[in-house]
């Protein structure tokens, strides 16, 4: 069966880059309200596309915000049913002076395609579109029933996907949802992830006087926000990176010794790594190395802030406002809406005098651990062997895939992260690039994955 | 001889708003590249005005910045000799979104223009225009000599004012200077202001990541910029605000008993100046009033800082940089230059692992202390007290006017501060303005000041 498969992909592969580009040229930058028409673009091609391949139910769904594109092909009986979750929308692009190339329109560099969006999560999303393409072309059928869902508000906290998914349970079951989001461990060593961190980002204002002062005449007298500011957040943490937010780890799931032992045989390079991101020293929790810090402890991170006078020069000002965005990620057993509500206490009392102090909560997602030997953890496991020539590992990933508890809490179904990207991606920075070796593998690893689970899946 | 001055100033009282709107719309804002045309146009504007008032010898200079301009008029044989200093450029106008009317486009609301420069410093210069203009109409001469200088890189630290001063000593040789540039102490209250504080301006830039980051994927095993300039700038000053750099304090000149009585009784309301800046209390260095705080001892301010993302909404990103400017006010003995060396030490040595640090001096200004008897200090208390029917004041000031260190230092002359702002006119914020009351006595008080000076000058 799988040969003739095979055989259209190799025969489609010379286009393959040229479709991902047309996808990658649509800026579907989702928390962005001007680009919200071509969000909705996106939207439409998502459906016309998944058409052409051979999805006659394909469907644009409205939300209160951005829309949802669903497709479903359910002929073959008594096979299981795979629910296959991406996102179409896209982080922002800023600083875009950062970029090498314009970031919507793709270019091909040392072998990756350069654009928003190639690696989370559009290029993920074609792997499996070339895929199920392949087996219709082959056999005018998939090996097992595919429903599709694609959102375009994963980079905004998915507001309208829960909803939705509650509201078409049953256009929505089935035996495994499986996701193409998330980074292969290392080039070469294809993977599957288990866990995932959950996300608590909140937002810090702080107010002094009603405007920005001349920081000459009232310099010495005022609170200055900027410095409140600073004075809490350099607070959020200790001097042995602990997050010093009372109760903040009293959930948190110690890693087991197994766990530790596990991620201590993974090929990882701790010089590498350090080198690959040019710091002097990599800096972490005490007491930990670097896969249990990203993968299964909680971190806490300054997304970004802002306070005064930031053009080139020198202005005097004495700044009215300062603000920061914080955000933790989170391990199991922590849930984001107490840990918003620690944040919020003690931002609130240990706020400096003569300033007020506004705290936001953007957005929560929870953490996610998964079953190892879900019958389709077993069958993405054969398939990328298959594709890549080499035993896949079991790892753990620092970011959130909110989507993974949502459909663990909304249809009790558990999720397959089976993701071809690479770590140093760039995914939410300037310069996103996808591996074309792994996007091409990640094809194939598709299409084998739906065989393997379609025989050996229930 | 001053009463037909003084109709003259009548005659024509009702045209100066006008005027100065016209002045307040070319946009001369130093510190911008963009700008360098208006600041030029603005220059050739000074001269015009100089020419049409009766300066024959209105010029504009070229320096390898901006243009420097000045006039002379030497008929009044045997009267002493006024040096008038002032600026045509002016701050930037971020965030220009808070201005109520445009910045360039001069309103009169509730007795005030509002514009960038009415108060700092083209309203102040056009005061002594208009005393000019009026002396020379009603006799044809000016009371005593006049030397005229304005220069265009006030607010960028007047980087070519001194080597200017330097090659033309002859030019500006005088008995004194006068400057109108500082903030009278409150409405009502004419002011001298016999001293200024310093300024050591500096940037601190922190790098991380050569790049931003996914805050999921490396968040908990990379230093964080943002976090490691918020633990550095939280580490400038201790609990009791006061400036923790080593040696920082080493050479201030402690406020002598007298001053602390002449401050304290001084007309000043803690709770009126609270209110006003609408802060929940006022916040400063312990053991010492808002007024010692602001004008006697120094002060630490961050003007300004940024990192990562800024916009709306929330991204998951790990910055790969951030910085801050943070800026000084000196009082005497503190020099910027030691003070810039303490700071860097500091900083440097303060630096968290992880990042790597760079502190940069963007300028520096020494403080200044005049004396209280020069006889201009008493001409300008008389025309003070005659303009505004209310005994003057002798006051410090919180901001730097490094010209005044220049002018003692170039020339060994001192500088008479006579201002006519008022504290709350937003000199470096959005919605600058000036009192036309004070604008309009400032008029006045230029007028008697020179046929004061002339007649007891020396």
């Amino acid at each position: 069966m799988m040969d003739k498969v095979i055989r259209e992909i190799e025969k489609r592969r010379d286009g393959y880059v040229d479709e991902l580009a047309e996808f990658l040229a649509i800026p579907s930058v989702s928390t962005d309200p001007e680009r919200a028409a071509d969000v909705r673009r996106c939207a439409a091609y998502c459906r016309d596309a998944l058409e052409k391949i051979g999805f006659s139910t394909a469907e644009v769904h409205e939300t209160p915000g951005h829309p949802i594109v669903t497709a479903d092909w359910s002929g073959a009986e008594g096979a299981p049913t795979v629910l296959f979750y991406g996102h179409y929308d896209v982080q922002p692009v800023d600083p875009v002076e950062l970029w090498t190339t314009p970031p919507f329109e793709a270019t091909v560099r040392d072998g990756s395609i350069y654009g928003r969006g190639s690696a989370d999560d559009k290029g993920q999303v074609l792997c499996h579109w070339k895929a199920w393409e392949a087996h219709f072309a082959a056999h005018g059928r998939l090996p097992c029933n595919v429903k599709v869902l694609l959102e375009g508000e994963e980079e905004i906290g998915s507001e309208h996907l829960a909803p939705f998914i509650d509201a078409n349970r049953d256009r929505l079951a089935s035996d495994v949802v499986l996701i193409s989001d998330s980074p292969m461990f290392a080039r070469g060593v294809p993977s599957l992830c288990y866990g995932l961190r959950g996300l608590c980002y909140m937002e810090i204002h702080v107010r002094g006087a009603k405007s920005d002062l001349h920081s000459g005449s009232f310099g010495g007298a005022v609170a200055n926000p900027a410095q409140a500011l600073a004075r809490i957040l350099s607070g959020l943490k200790d001097h042995e990176n602990h997050v010093a937010i009372e109760g903040f780890y009293d959930k948190v799931r110690p890693v087991s010794e197994r766990e530790r032992a596990e991620f201590g045989r993974l090929p990882f390079n701790e010089i590498e790594f350090r080198q690959q991101l040019e710091v002097p020293e990599l800096v972490g929790e005490a007491g930990f190395t670097t896969l249990e810090r990203i993968w299964a402890r909680p971190a806490l991170d300054i997304n970004g802030m802002i306070s005064g006078f930031t053009g080139k020069g020198a202005k005097t000002v004495l700044p009215g406002v300062a603000s920061a965005k914080v955000s933790m990620r989170l391990v199991p057993d922590q849930d984001p809406d107490e840990i918003a509500a620690l944040f919020r206490e003690h931002v609130e009392s240990h706020a400096p005098p003569g300033v007020t102090v506004r705290v936001e909560n953007l957005h929560g997602a929870r953490p996610y651990l998964a079953p190892l030997d879900h019958p389709a953890n077993r069958a993405a496991a054969r398939a990328l062997a298959k594709a890549f020539d080499a035993q896949p590992v079991f790892t753990r990933e620092g970011g959130s895939i909110p989507v993974t508890v949502t459909f663990q809490e909304e249809l009790g179904t558990t999720s397959i992260l089976m993701g071809f990207g690479l770590p140093d991606e760039n995914a939410h920075a300037p310069d996103e690039h996808l591996d074309l070796e792994n996007f091409h593998g990640g094809v194939l690893t598709a299409a084998w994955f739906y065989e393997e689970y379609a025989h050996n899946g229930k």
